[in-house]
């Protein structure tokens, strides 16, 4: 199902839909046979929820495939990740609110250690402060390229953006980023000749940052990846007709939300405060994306029981949400990251859909085990949410007669 | 799965199959945690059906697309009703016994009401009846146009058909009717340069329409739209092997069934009728579609209460189903058409499956949420039925060795 196919379909609707993203939400049990995050945590707002909802768990990209967040947003949003792919760099810069430009080509950059025989010692350089890093960009900001105007934005940690504007640029070209250590960051090629002279740009680039950076030990060198243009995407109101709202504070998914056309709130990464926000803003809006990113960072760590108190902080907000009357909500995850995995899982994403016309299933807890029972079915390729969003929001014509 | 892969896999077996279709039957409950109209019916035989069947609740077009009966209908019989789309034209000239041929454009006409300014103000011209339609369609019958041969002929009530037949016509014209009253009805135009000379046909016939029929307010003007040629698509018997017949009462399900290459068979509109038609051509035919409208309009009117009754009267006739000794019976609906929605639903549809191979499920009441955990699954896409509907009947080889 093409968004070219649904957006025939939508007509407008005074309704408004909320989707609350709990970033890594779905887990592991630690032992065979124990609860996982979300089982473990006492979630009684959610549960009522659930159970007038109707639940599942959703697939964000394909079934045993373990999703990066960009690709899972997507699909929560209604693209379909495997068709709308984009550069890392592209999200980086409009994650730091740079506004690109259609003669722009942009790439995440890392500040990184090298050692003497000039190999990479620390992909992160010892992970040096937002603070460092934006002196670090201010020297870097002195290199002039022919023909080009270079922009180098700082984002967060060892973190930074660089962008090359001018005319005939593209971001066909390979990293120099290794991705491991005890390599030589790599020489970024041109994998076509409209290419070419963006590849000689960006070597020239990194030549004369080595040059200043040299003695800055340990931020000794960078490492770029994710060349990329921005893509000319369908926004969310071409296609679903919303003017949505995007309450989420990281700049990766303030980045992918803007992206796709929807309005980019500012907001401390502070749940109490993401649903203050929501509040705020509530008249003004008939889409909501509010993204929850900590329960992801626990996951990461491995911390159970931090996870799952985060999860409970969440839960504790839903009244809120509630009181609001919206016509049509959705909670989720981009993806799973099982504290026990320490990392994103391929494991489908417990989700409940909750409007007036869902037709609630059984399930009376939002759990991943409850959730497999659900009327959505325990492999919804997330893609399908947003049609069904829209379906329960009364925002979709009859298909033919 | 295209119709060209099954096809591949078709072997003849002397097995008989059912298809029996309860248009509009998925429902929602009045109050949350109710009942839906399926669940409160008295359905002891569907029950007992389902018992010995794999049950679930099937998709016919995709998650949250409310599906018009056209689609939904060749998604149960087999054809993905996005790659086969028909214009409504065609629908309603099959459904009268039109015979189309490889000349004829084909376009579903209203007769509508006007006012001085030439603003339609009923599209429907007070809801006229077939006998007045028949009157009226009889004076455009005097209209002629150079190169064409024109046909007008009365469908139900304000309904008519227009098929313009003759050489180097289009269908790829817009429509006359504005789908709303205070507006003009609009001039159609070409899509393509084909079509110019349709377009300008069309547009002479509505204005020597307007001449006649201005002094027969209430129907003072028609609206036209859905202009389009037969399609060719493989007919049932091409692809599964088929000797089909369908035993439906009302005009457009006996258009699809007919623009699928079965045998359409005369029958009133009454439930005991049609099941007393299957009775007597049981020999004749190893595919049987039986159509029971009236479940639909139920729905459409709001009246849970006679939606049940209706579902129970069905529910009466399985006995003498069963008494025929089919091989396999699929019992299901086009789509949802909750009586609280008073409309088409997108709610994915109740399913079972019946057969001496069909491995039944532990569902054991025909209703949505028990269908939700059979083993069709809470989500099948309606176009996968035909193809289980024929492995259940023995009906396809293996796939390779």
């Amino acid at each position: 199902m093409s968004l070219d196919f649904i957006q025939k379909l939508v007509k407008p609707a005074d309704t408004k839909i909320v989707l609350l993203v709990m970033d890594g939400l779905g887990g592991l049990s630690v032992e065979p046979g124990g609860l996982t995050e979300l089982e473990a945590a006492q979630t009684p707002n959610l549960d009522q929820l659930a159970k007038d909802s109707i639940c599942g768990l959703q697939q964000p990209v394909a079934p045993g495939v373990t999703p990066g967040s960009g690709p899972a947003h997507l699909a929560l949003f209604g693209y379909d990740p495997i068709t709308y792919q984009v550069g890392r760099g592209v999200l980086s810069a409009l994650g730091i609110d740079f506004d690109l430009t259609d003669q722009d080509v942009a790439a995440r950059g890392n500040f990184c250690t090298i050692d003497e025989e000039g190999r990479v010692t620390d992909r992160r350089a010892g992970r040096i402060s937002t603070e460092k890093s934006k002196e670090l960009c201010k020297l870097l900001q002195q290199v002039e390229l022919p023909g080009v105007q270079l922009f180098i934005e700082p984002e967060k940690d060892y973190r930074f953006v660089l962008v090359l504007r001018g005319e005939g640029l593209s971001g066909d070209i390979t990293d120099s980023d290794p991705q491991e250590t005890n390599q030589s960051p790599l020489q970024p090629k041109a994998l076509s000749v409209e290419a070419e002279k963006t590849a000689w740009l960006v070597n020239e680039f990194l030549t004369r940052t080595y040059e200043i950076l040299q003695d800055h030990h340990p931020a000794n060198m960078v490492l770029l990846r994710g060349f990329a243009q921005r893509p000319h995407w369908p926004t969310v109101s071409d296609v679903f007709g919303f003017k949505a709202a995007a309450i989420a504070a990281y700049p990766m998914y303030r980045g992918i939300a803007k992206l796709v056309g929807m309005e980019v709130l500012d907001v401390k990464d502070d749940v109490e405060k993401e649903f203050e926000r929501l509040e705020e803003v509530w008249q003004r809006y008939d889409f909501f994306y509010l993204h929850v990113k900590r329960i992801d960072s626990a996951g990461e760590d491995g911390d159970f029981e931090r996870k799952v108190n985060l999860i409970e902080t969440v839960d504790a907000q839903i009244p809120r949400l509630i009181k609001l009357n919206p016509d049509v909500v959705i909670v989720t995850g981009d993806h799973s990251t099982p504290s026990r995995l320490r990392y994103h899982g391929w494991h489908p994403v417990p989700v409940l859909l909750w409007s007036k016309y869902c037709r609630a299933d059984r399930v009376d807890q939002f759990g991943e085990r409850a959730c497999m029972a659900g009327g959505l079915g325990p492999n919804l390729p997330g893609v399908n949410l947003m049609p069904l969003a829209l379906a329960n929001a009364l925002r979709l014509e009859k298909f033919r007669a």
